[in-house]
């Protein structure tokens, strides 16, 4: 009954996922997650057909029920990949959507002894256990994976990690060009320390638990800058090193080094084998994004006409960073197509 | 499985419900609504036992299935409503959240040719219908109303014109005093619609309905004031009347005067009896507002002061207008304890 | 020596001005003025030659003095005009600077038992005194008066009240339309007094004159709100009376029908005769103006519209209130040209 | 006459200076200067004192006569000084204001291929000019300099380099931490150079020359960006490295690397015999400064507490970046009191 529910016209199998990579993670979050798993319409009616795959990934503070989430008149995205697909205009696929939530936030998709070993998890759990169970083109040629913001950042790193499993991706403001999109952040996260925390991310975290979260405005920041610490400089016991000074923002190079590594844009001339080989890269990002990941977007797609890979779909759009799910569809298709047995071309 | 879902110690009923109230309304919007019922813990296993009922109604562009959405660390208000009453932190209650949107956002849960019968969908047919078939108290005196922005705004004026069926009402940041909360945006719509629509409304919603709802900024203040006017000042035919000229915001006052005949402050002289009745008034908002509904709080509060009416809970707190739904428990215990057959007194 | 100062075409008389009209005015502000008047080249060598004379005001919280501020990398209004008239791209006049400042910000131009009787000493006093020193074309058809924001109201109003004496007027963002321009401000002043004086105007201005002014994000508003009311509506023995509640915001309908009497738009009708006669109407304003000046200033037009006027000078351009000096030599050589003895139609 | 004018308790002496240094510089700005020279009350009775000099400079965009503009309700820096003298509330002093300003905005008070030889022309020609036409204590310890945001700068880095001239140094949020203050604006120039100027630099100053300057909002961080970049990173040919890619804000590592090494931060350690030889310093910063200079203030301080350096003014306030000329007469004070011959400490 819109608009308050669709009908599917495919299928939304949720699971539980106990994950072994996940056991004893250094947060303690729980190693048992939800799951879901989207069939196509006609899947149930073709049991010999196989359908590429695609993984959605979320963004920072994302868990895996937020897909739900309704905004005001509109669909959310399950609902939108259920009616673009039985509406005939994308390839069938598979789509899974995987949790990566942390209690920091966020994974970024990576193993770190800061938060746990998510890359692992998704990698080497989650794409076998969906191969097992569905009627999958098993193949990275047919495999791709797509997210917005924290998630666009997994979704440029992780095919970079593993071409033998992801074959395409793409990129919503996609985390990338550091510089830009996290190092003006740290000032703020500074400040808020220094007015509100004495200074002090524990009495920082103290107080974020113990009251609704992000009720403040200025709570954004030290929450992201903590969290990507987690995930990309976290020491093998489990300490979060700073890439700055928390009295100052001053950087503290040999960490902000370790963060430079995770760049996307920086990783790209180490991957390039693996970059040429993907049969499908989209990115796009708005004009206005808060955390300028359009330019992010821009750099990543110059590293890689820097390695000869010019075949992407690149669009930078008048939006800001929030409220862009509208744009999920885009890049389903895309990656649909291209990964499709045969693949269609976009048009 | 926490946070992804949380186990109930209540049972939360989901039932579509058919509106002869809503038939053939002005928009064409559905006649068939969904209703949710919450029974507390202990409903099922103690058979003669009534309770007093609380309403739950949303703000503008509120439809039913949002309160599930999820907010990052969060529980949704289902949920804390459980967490509340599973905990004994209030007495037991039945809790019914009704649907009121519409195409245009809301219905401020009046009577309008403009949008439809919403009160009397509500009154009529809503609250017979849940004490038909729940064991409730099915009295004024046990009976509340609770909401936020317009939802706050339905939660004060419809015990007013009917104080024979609730005798309770919370508003948090709820629609009042018209000059501070609505006047102000006129400027800002007109400017919408000289700089994107060649000044015309439905241009606007034309422009708006063909692509993804609220992708603009720039969106919400027409929205708002053409609903408004659906609302508050459509004429007999369903022909709606704006209250200021689009081309220069100028007042028009003989329409402005018909807001202001709805305006809760305004209409609590004529409404005396009624809230002087009331067992239990809840008003609050956040000090930054953006719409200034803290300011609303404070005239309705000395509006009832005016009349006599003092006791009542009153707070501004440290908040804007946004992501303030842990508030809502707040007030559902203060209903609660009120409305209960023998009330204990707040603490 | 640009960019430190330019050497005048022109000559610029300062003098010092003793206004019987303002003495022992309410505010105890000083009765001797600043007052420059400014000659065009040639003006020395032509004995007999009369000109067109432009007066030129200012905004609230100006000062005669601060005419001679530099922004960077721009002349100054002074310098401005004698670029202009030394290029011959207008014709020839004479432009004087007058003082109305208040120690509340300003007068706007208005005769008030609140601040003090600045339209009688622009009207009765300078305008003579200038007329006797300077070869002016001493009538109304020559006459003009200009300025921006509170200076754009006092170049409306003034020649509405005094056609004998003005035939030429040009607002840039003149205070106009105030439920526009003014009302929506009250509520912030109203958070301002409530969150930082207790709710009182004494507390507010006893703070606000212990330290440096406008230190504060928020003291502008309170300013111009009580600066307003002390143009608007003070009593006879100067007691200030506010349009609205300082609790609440809720308008007070008689203080503020005293306001809407000295609205522009609302003046026009009860000024028909006046307006019809002028001989330049210029008007201008930025679209993104902080005070909606620009919706003032549509409404200004309208209104002319209305009671026949068309024959206006009209635009709004891409701007916000601040920073808009460099339209004042084009509202000038428009006035300069309509003014001057044969007038030179507008290009 | 106030608030129009002040009648001064000492003197000012206008002169305009004629600069060998600045003969020739890259950007073809004039080499004949403003220079003002204020003298103490008493100054001429006494024609024996000498007296201990303050150097005053000017922020980005800053021209010598902008000292004279009025702020409403305030005085200007020069009254300042004569009222704080007048008082007897600081000991007597001489007071040089001294103007560095370029067609690109300032000097950072340098000398640079890409700009002219303002430090130069500031310890060279200046000092040496004061120090024998007027009766300064002609020696370091008795020589301070002060100024905001780039006079911040020029205040920190200058006795750096040269402490035979310069023993105290005040800095009003001076520019300092360079991936605090300057880093962050790279990816705003960017966006701006996409979104307006296809990218290009050079279309930017076209525009911007064409036009009132500064009449968008977007012309801040390019202008300031490039002007750095003439300061810091001009080649000997007078090429303006920049430190981005202007398509992406990604940093150029080598010619970063040439900005910091004039970051006053990472500059202390090399200077620290300077420093340590400083008879007074200042520091201070509005605590919500546009540019986070707060945080360059107190990285800068705690550079100095590593070199040894404690006995300093600091102060962070509640303030923005702008309005915040009334600190001067703080800093003036302390430098006057620490640099007067039989120093009096500070209360």
């Amino acid at each position: 009954m819109e608009p308050w529910s669709i009908e599917f016209a495919g299928r939304l199998d949720e699971h539980t996922f106990h994950s072994a990579a996940l056991e004893g993670n250094a947060l303690g979050d729980p190693a048992d997650r939800p799951l879901w798993v989207y069939l196509p319409p006609g899947y149930d009616d073709d049991p010999d057909r196989r359908y590429p795959t695609i993984y959605a990934i979320q963004g920072l503070t994302g868990q895996l029920d937020m897909w739900r989430n309704r905004s005001p008149f509109r669909r959310n995205f399950p609902e939108l990949v259920d009616e673009l697909l039985a509406a005939g205009e994308a390839p069938p696929c598979i789509c899974v959507w995987v949790d990566c939530w942390t209690s920091l936030g966020g994974s970024q998709f990576l193993d770190s002894p800061g938060t746990g070993d998510y890359h692992t998890y998704l990698c080497e759990e989650i794409v076998p256990w969906v191969d097992e169970r569905y009627r999958t083109l098993a193949a990275a040629e047919h495999r791709g994976i797509a997210g917005k913001s924290s998630g666009g950042y997994g979704a440029m790193v992780t095919p970079m990690l593993r071409p033998d499993l992801f074959g395409g991706l793409a990129t919503h403001a996609g985390d990338a060009l550091f510089e830009a999109c996290y190092l003006p952040g740290f000032r703020k996260t500074v400040r808020t320390l220094r007015d509100e925390y004495e200074g002090s991310f524990d009495r920082f975290w103290e107080d974020f638990r113990s009251r609704p979260a992000l009720a403040k405005d200025s709570d954004m920041h030290p929450l992201n800058d903590w969290c990507m610490a987690a995930c990309y400089s976290a020491d093998e016991d489990g300490t979060v090193r700073l890439p700055f000074d928390p009295a100052t923002s001053e950087l503290v190079p040999a960490v902000w080094e370790r963060w430079l590594e995770w760049d996307p844009v920086r990783m790209v001339p180490g991957h390039a084998e693996a970059l040429r080989a993907m049969r499908a890269i989209y990115i796009d990002a708005g004009k206005r994004d808060q955390w300028f990941l359009d330019l992010g977007a821009e750099a990543f797609r110059r590293a890689l006409e820097g390695i000869g890979v010019t075949d992407v779909y690149f669009e930078i759009f008048d939006a800001t960073h929030m409220g862009i799910d509208y744009r999920y569809p885009i890049s389903l298709r895309y990656l649909a197509e291209r990964l499709a047995p045969a693949a269609t071309p976009p048009d």
